[in-house]
């Protein structure tokens, strides 16, 4: 299959779906590329919402001490379902993987699974853990400072097995919160129908997991990383750090880097810039 | 363009999103054919939700009162909309669109505004009104008898704008009356997730609008009808009177007819068959 014409699967990050492509897969689908967006474990059309957020009247406290029902989606859950959403788009050929966030510690895993049906792994704004680092401990560190999706969770994911966001909360300084974390240069009505698409709980085991990567599987695969200078989510100290130590890893195989002057969402507020990179990666 | 490669755009029907059809996306990305989803005006990332659901406590009255947000989109914007999505995929040239639901009657409105950028219209259980004819009259038609979407809906229309949703009803017959309304062959789990991606207000106006049809406007373009013979929401009787009206004004260009046996939502049921149909019409 020629490199213009190799199928582009997206993969969103926590809390999103499908939907946030939509206006970045117009515009490849009218370059002539196939492409699609696919639902991340537990998200989208595989998300469970906690049935506290159906009981009537609400109970805060409930939020807070619900187990979630996608407790138990882990790494490698969600690892498995992006190789055969890989296998399925590609027909048993190469296919190239966008993945955004937290999108990308399983993008990470697929292409060290099949290495050979990942024709470029394209990171954008996303998670891309060294060997055996779980995308938790990255959340943590000090090049992550200023993030404003952890203060944003509602409960303790330790309990509750998810990272739950409040998401018809009443607080307005909180939802500005949420939109200042993801959506800071997108459109404020954009912004509001996006939140309204999130699910409320992210599974935590997707965080927790790790992958060990080697030099013929993860470390063999051509991959760009797309930078976002103003992400409140992961900074780009952070985005800098995944960087560094991949290169660090593999430096036979160094990472292309492209720069976005944007917030962490710019499939929303500057979709035809994501739209014309990734269709040039073959 | 050869017409195996004409770009198909896929428009979701009231309360649904771009997200509806992801799984029929994947597949028809797999068939190397270019496709996007995109969002009706006021649905998806155009959506805007009614403030009372972020209002604490939940007040159930306000649900029936307060005017939708989303209460001034009416077919001409809807319409307008769709014109300019067929513009960017097309990029000048023919696309083959697929509606879903009231989808179709803006499909309606956009194939007879620019018949020349539309290869092929396919109605997927999709309102095809006749001439002059508001969607709105067929859903009223003995032919819909049985059909459970109006009793879903939780305010008058004629109030507040929108046909509204109680999407985050404690009532657990409510909830089996709207997943039997719209997904009712669908994996339980699946129909959850979906219901959680609806939007509680769909714009009337789009409902109440007709569009006038002509020979060499939407009377020409080739047209395909998908009947779903255990559709609850747009029953299969109505569908046959939408082929037989379409065809009794339109005798040259009869409607092609293929028959699902599925519930209002093949495109999560049976995704596979739905790709293998649409990719196959040019």
């Amino acid at each position: 299959m020629a490199a213009g014409s190799t199928p582009l699967i997206f993969v969103h990050g926590y809390w999103h779906g499908s939907w946030c492509w939509s206006e970045v897969i117009s515009r490849v689908a009218a370059m002539g590329r196939p492409a699609a967006a696919v639902d991340m474990a537990g998200h989208g059309l595989r998300a469970v919402r906690p049935q506290c957020l159906t009981r009537r009247p609400l109970a805060p406290e409930a939020l807070a001490a619900e187990v979630s029902p996608v407790a138990t989606v882990d790494l490698d859950q969600a690892g498995d379902l992006l190789v055969s959403q890989i296998k399925e788009a590609g027909r048993g050929g190469p296919v190239t993987v966008v993945a955004h966030s937290m999108g990308g510690t399983v993008l990470t895993r697929a292409a060290q699974l099949v290495p050979e049906l990942v024709a470029h792994a394209v990171y954008l704004s996303a998670f891309m853990p060294a060997s055996d680092a779980p995308a938790l401990a990255y959340v943590q560190m000090p090049e992550n400072e200023g993030e404003l999706v952890a203060p944003s969770v509602r409960a303790d994911p330790a309990v509750i097995g998810a990272l739950r966001l409040d998401l018809a909360s009443d607080d307005p300084d909180y939802r500005r919160q949420l939109r200042d974390a993801f959506f800071g240069d997108v459109d404020p009505a954009v912004a509001d129908a996006a939140l309204g698409l999130l699910t409320p709980d992210a599974p935590l085991g997707i965080a927790l997991g790790a992958t060990a990567v080697t030099r013929d599987g993860w470390g063999w695969v051509p991959r760009t990383y797309i930078t976002c200078a103003q992400d409140m989510a992961v900074r780009p100290a952070l985005q800098q750090r995944f960087i560094r130590d991949a290169d660090a890893a593999f430096p036979d195989n160094p990472t292309s880097v492209v720069a976005l002057d944007s917030s962490h969402s710019p499939f929303l507020s500057m979709p035809a810039q994501v739209a014309d990179i990734v269709a040039k990666l073959g």
